[in-house]
């Protein structure tokens, strides 16, 4: 069996994505499809660099990740593979895969140069449907990377926000605000915990201020506000039954302040 | 073949659902995962169980169905296994199969308690994908479902407006807003018909009068309203090529009257 | 391997596409199932028969392509089997398959009548599960068209749009807006470029003039209008990183053209 995940800013009203299913299951019939988001933003790559994050870990050894989040379609950039022990992901050279990057293993990153992996003709403004797809479904066949280009060094590594660690605790950002409302920030637990170990703290954010963490969302009563490390292994600003990015005005980039008490 | 259903309110900008997918695939390789919807309002336990009940009599005997609308997630609810006849029905313990336990034979109803079933480590704010997800998948293996913990039968039934019969005719609700604004009701055809044969009636929301129950939506002119019976067994207000619920400002738990005539 | 393709306007907060696919894998567990589209806007035929276009030829031959915009159900339409040389549609006789008829070779056209390969009750309202889905699975098992009914000849073809050529050019028609808010006209690419070849041109659209057609969205300053010959072969007009349709506040129907200079 091979899996392969696809993730865009394509929306869901046009068939772009389904014409990418067209392609794979037309080279490759036995491949599983699985979508892992096309609500991206358009040309949100930070945005779609993250929610890859919080799924890819999940699947079978052996998948295909595909994620096109594309401005540069039809120009410059270039399109590639990147090999990591457990995975391979395809798509463009733009930093989508920066958290990729910085939290896995990479073995290789090949430049897709070899134009008999692609559609014959391919177009000016759909690579995901005239290169991205025929490249993942031949991988999916088990079509040696090295056969696709020349592996290379200078990919674009993306950016990722990080929080950094000072005397009286931890400045951070707010990262994602996901479906809910729910407000991730760049603070991992590992370092939450190590930083508030056995020591009082305040969590603030947009004049919030936050003295524990919890651990459900139904701790908190309805409509207030509460932190929780979340399922990304991230502290996470939420409201019980409600948004808390409405309720605080939180967008991507905000500061997010652990001060710890001596 | 083992066929698995996901209904959730995760939506569609994030990569909840793809995760779940990651997971299962992960466990139960020859699963055919099929989406019911993922647009379910956030915590919207009660639309989330009448979406359900539309969709789950058409699969083919032995699918799982999993549906996590999960307010409670991380906190003291359970996570449940119910069989019917036919089915496993997989989720929590909050009511979303209310309409299950309403309309169908229920055969066992189990509180999964075995960690063995879950991933080996559950997050407080994701058991779509750290508990729900592999125990669906464990069950499209074959595995039994007194493996997996209890047999309870002090589960949460949930809420289901009904409507009352009195000497004049029928009390009903508006149960659902569909996509295209269409009003679905809680009184059944047979219950319609019944109350009105041979009779002549008037259905009655919200200032708007129907003596007649149409056979197709064209039978009415374009941009009027008018009754239905329809693909679910329930009276429905709609308006052909346009909103009934915009038109006449319904939404769910409004009251409708059908009114028969002496 | 037998591939099923829908496309809808249900849109993903009811679970009306699940159903349909739960009634496909009762009767053909075998069918690979894709979606090309659930966002079309309710009732709207012609933007799902352009999008259906843009698909459909990028998938395997021997695809059942289902297309269900449907506001005459229930009434006196018929349902329709369309065969090409590669594929079968499937949906009702309203037009929904215009692009098909404008530019693929046609085979046959059956008027679906059999009831045995419908469900055992039709409802009035959504024939989507209870005829279409049926229908498709069969065709996947590989029954023959001619089971199904009678081939007719006075099937609905449509409505296009089509440019007209001039002394001084081609004037043209908007005929989608797609997610990005890029403009897609219905002039063609083969007939753009036999136009205006060797010529200096000018594309006019909504006060709008550009004198050249660009090879990639980032030619084009950020924020600024470009034409560029699109992945569907035709003309489109787009903003680098923003919506043209919001720019220039085009619709689809809105003129386009091309003034050929002397």
């Amino acid at each position: 069996m091979s899996v392969i995940t696809l993730l865009t800013d394509f929306g869901h009203r046009d068939a772009f994505v389904g014409t990418m299913k067209g392609v794979i299951l037309g080279i490759c019939p036995e491949a599983r499809i699985v979508d892992l988001s096309h609500g991206i933003a358009p040309q949100g790559i930070d945005e779609g660099a993250f929610i890859l994050r919080t799924a890819y870990p999940y699947f079978p050894d052996g998948t295909v990740h595909v994620a096109v989040v594309d401005p540069g379609v039809g120009g410059e950039r270039r399109a590639l593979i990147v090999e990591t022990p457990r995975y391979r992901f395809v798509g463009p050279d733009n930093g989508v895969f920066a958290h990729v990057f910085a939290r896995d293993t990479v073995n290789r990153v090949v430049s897709v140069t070899e134009t008999r992996f692609m559609l014959p003709r391919v177009s000016n403004t759909f690579h995901g449907r005239d290169v991205f797809a025929p490249v993942a479904a031949h991988l999916a066949l088990g079509r040696a990377i090295s056969d696709f280009g020349t592996g290379i060094d200078d990919y674009r590594t993306g950016s990722i926000t990080e929080p950094s660690v000072h005397g009286s605790g931890i400045a951070g950002h707010v990262l994602h605000i996901d479906h809910y409302g729910n407000i991730i920030t760049d603070i991992s637990e590992s370092l939450f915990l190590d930083t508030t170990r056995e020591k009082r703290f305040q969590i603030k954010l947009a004049g919030l201020s936050l003295d524990r963490v919890n651990a459900s969302y139904d701790e908190a009563a309805d409509g207030t506000a509460l932190a929780i490390l979340d399922s990304a292994g991230l502290l996470e600003i939420a409201v019980n039954g409600g948004s808390a990015a409405d309720l605080l005005r939180a967008t991507p980039g905000d500061r997010v302040d652990v001060v710890v008490k001596p």
